[in-house]
C-alpha cells in the first residue's frame, strides 16, 4: 500500500505538482482511493512529494488510522475545507478526472480558488494494470472461493428452475462467504445464451446451453468466471463447436508471455475460431481488480503489452443468431507464464433435466 | 415514466436548450438514467422538445423496447458518436453534471464541437424529491419486504454470534426476496453502537445497546430502517433515554405537514431531547428514492418545504461517548399527512442473550 503511493508521489515531483487530491466521498468507494488505501470510508487523501495525509471524518478516524498505515491521519469536522486548503497549499494540484463528476469540480473550484488542476487519472491507469504481489494474493484468494461457490452451484444445478433462482444461488453463497459481488450474475439459457448481458428471467431454465457469468469481491478484488453447461441433451454438432471453443481459449491462454502485444490473442482465437470467427462479437478480455474492468484491454485496437503482474481475463464467446451461446472464461495472471486463477473445470458439463 | 420524461422535456423548451442527453455507460445504473426510464442497461437518452430517443447498443435493442414505452428506441454499434450527432442537433444541450465525470466530459467535448453545455442536475434533484404513485407503490412495496426482512431478523436475533452474521443474515434475506440493498446493512453493538457508520465486525455481539439500519433495493428504489435493540438487562436509566428517544421521534414524525419548512423537525427534536440533544450529531433525515440520500434534507440548515409526495426518513440518535447508541428511523410518505411506511414495531426489543 505505502509502496502504491510512494510511486504516485514520484509523479508529484515529475509532473511538477504541489500535490495530488484523492476523494471518496460518495455512495460507492471510489476505485482509485481504495486502491490507495483499502480503507472505503469518507475522507480524502493529499499526497505530497515528501509526506501523505489522509483527511477523515471524526465517526471514521479510529477505523482509518488503523487500515492506513504510513500517512498521517487527520480529523475533519464542517471545516473540510479550511483543513483541505491548510494541507494543500501551492498552485498545481493534479486531480482523479475519472472520479471527480462536473458538479463536484464546481465546488472544488469554489472552494479552491486560483489553483490550476492536472489530471492523473492515466497514471493511476497504468499503475494499477501490474498487480503488487500483496494484491496478487488477494486475487488468487477471491478465485479460490468463486471455484469454491460455482462447484456447489454445478452440483445444485438439475435443482434451479429458474435462471433467477440460479443467479440467487449465487449471491446468497457470496454473502455467505463474507464477498460481495464483481457484477449482478448472469444466468443465460436458451435464446438469452446468445445476449452476452443478458438478465436473469423469472423464467423456467430452457433447453440447450446455459452461461453462467460470475465473480465475487474480496476485500475489494474481484474474480471473473464464465462457464456453460448444456441442459437436455447436445448434439454432435453442439459438443463439436463448444470444444473448439474450449481448445481456442487454453490455447490462447496459454500462448500469453511478457512483451506480447495485447492485441495479439484477440487476432489468434480469431484465427482458431475459423468460420465461427464472426460469431464472436466482443472483446476478448479485459484486466481485473479493484475494478472488474482496468487496464490491459485485450482488444484488436489494444495499445498495451503484456507485463508479469498482469491479470486479466480471457473470455472468448460463439453467439449464433438466437439459436445458441457458448462462452468460456478465466481469470490469468501473467507471472513469467500465464497462471490460470480460476480453476474450475471447464470440460462440457451436460445438465440432464433442470427444476 | 412518460409523465417524468415530459416534465424534463418542458425545460428544454423553457431553457432554450436544443435537447439534453442523458447517459448510462458506467459499472453503476446512472439514478437519474434509471429514474426515467426504469431501464438499467447501456445507454443514451436524448430528449428534445417534442420528442425523445433512447440509443442503446444492439445487445439490449429487445430489452429496451420492452422496458421503455413512449420513446423511440435506436440501435448504435461501433458509431454511438455518430449517432448521437444525428440526434442531438443544435448548439445548446443539457447534460446531467452529477453523473459526467471530467474524463467523460474530455470525451463528450471532442465528440461534440462547436456546442454549449448547461447542466440539469438542479431540475432532476428537484423532480425527483416528489414522487409519482408508481414511485410510491415501488416504495411502499420495498419498505413492506424489509418490514418482513427485519421481522425474520429479529426473532433469529439470539442466534447470531457476530455483528457480521447478523449483517449476513439481512443480505442473504434481502437476495432471497430478489432484492438489492439500498447501503451494506449497519449492525453495531456495544461501543460501535456510538459510530453512527459502524462497519459490522467479526467479534461476538456485545452487551448493552446494537443498532441495526437496513433497507432493500427493490426495483430500483430504497427503503431505510433503523431499530435499536437491548442485549442483555437495560437498567431504568437505559429504558428512559431508549424511551425519550422514541417518543421524540413518533412526536416529530406525526407532525411533519406540507407547507412546513424542512429544517423545523430538526430543531423539533432537539427541544424534545432536551440536555440530551448534544448527543444526537447528524442530519435528521433525508429524502429517500432510487438513491437512498436525495432530496429533502432534513438539517437544520436544509432550504426545501414538505410537499405531498416527499418520502424521507426521520432517524434521531443520541450516542453517548463510547458508552451508548441508540437511533430509531422510519421512512415517511407525507400525503397530506405523514405515513410510516416501514412499520415494525419501534418498542424496546430485549434480547437475553446472544450466539
Amino acid at each position: 500500500m505505502r509502496k502504491k503511493r510512494r510511486h504516485l508521489r514520484h509523479h508529484v515531483s515529475k509532473r511538477k505538482l504541489h500535490c495530488m487530491m484523492l476523494f471518496n466521498l460518495g455512495m460507492y468507494p471510489d476505485p482509485n482511493f481504495y486502491y490507495l488505501t483499502k480503507y472505503d470510508g469518507y475522507g480524502c487523501l493529499i499526497l505530497l512529494k515528501d509526506r501523505e495525509i489522509l483527511l477523515v471524518p471524526p465517526m471514521e478516524y479510529q477505523r482509518a488510522r488503523k487500515t492506513v498505515k504510513g500517512t498521517s491521519v487527520k480529523m475533519y469536522k464542517k471545516d473540510f475545507w479550511d483543513v483541505l486548503r491548510k494541507h494543500a497549499r501551492g498552485k498545481n494540484i493534479g486531480l482523479d478526472y475519472n472520479s471527480i463528476t462536473l458538479s463536484f469540480m464546481k465546488v472544488i473550484r469554489k472552494e479552491m480558488r486560483k489553483k490550476s488542476f492536472v489530471d492523473i487519472s492515466p497514471v493511476l491507469r497504468e499503475q494499477r494494470a501490474v498487480k503488487t504481489q500483496d494484491e496478487i494474493k488477494t486475487l488468487k484468494k477471491a478465485c479460490s472461493i468463486s471455484d469454491k461457490i460455482l462447484k456447489r452451484f454445478f452440483s445444485s444445478f438439475s435443482r434451479f428452475r429458474t435462471e433467477k433462482q440460479a443467479a440467487q444461488f449465487l449471491e446468497t453463497e457470496a454473502v455467505k462467504e463474507g464477498c460481495g459481488l464483481s457484477f449482478p450474475p448472469i444466468v443465460a439459457s436458451g435464446s438469452g445464451a446468445a445476449e452476452p448481458h443478458h438478465a436473469p428471467k423469472d423464467t423456467p431454465i430452457k433447453k440447450g446451453f446455459c452461461i453462467i457469468d460470475f465473480g465475487v469481491k474480496y476485500n475489494g478484488y474481484c474474480s471473473d468466471t464464465t462457464r456453460t453447461v448444456y441442459v437436455g441433451k447436445p448434439s454432435e454438432k453442439d459438443k463439436e463447436i463448444y470444444n473448439l471453443l474450449l481448445n481456442a481459449q487454453k490455447d490462447v491462454v496459454s500462448s500469453v508471455r511478457p512483451g506480447m502485444r495485447c492485441s495479439e490473442p484477440h487476432k489468434m482465437i480469431m484465427h482458431k475460431l475459423g468460420d465461427y470467427g464472426r460469431y464472436f462479437i466482443h472483446g476478448l478480455g479485459h484486466g481485473v481488480g479493484v475494478e472488474i474492468h482496468e487496464l490491459p484491454n485485450l482488444k484488436p485496437k489494444s495499445k498495451e503489452v503484456f507485463e508479469n503482474g498482469m491479470v486479466f481475463t480471457v473470455e472468448p464467446g460463439v453467439y449464433i443468431g438466437s439459436r445458441l451461446g457458448i462462452r468460456i472464461e478465466d481469470t490469468v495472471l501473467l507471472d513469467a507464464r500465464p497462471k490460470v486463477l480460476t480453476r474450475i473445470s471447464k470440460d462440457l458439463r451436460i445438465i440432464k433435466k433442470s427444476g
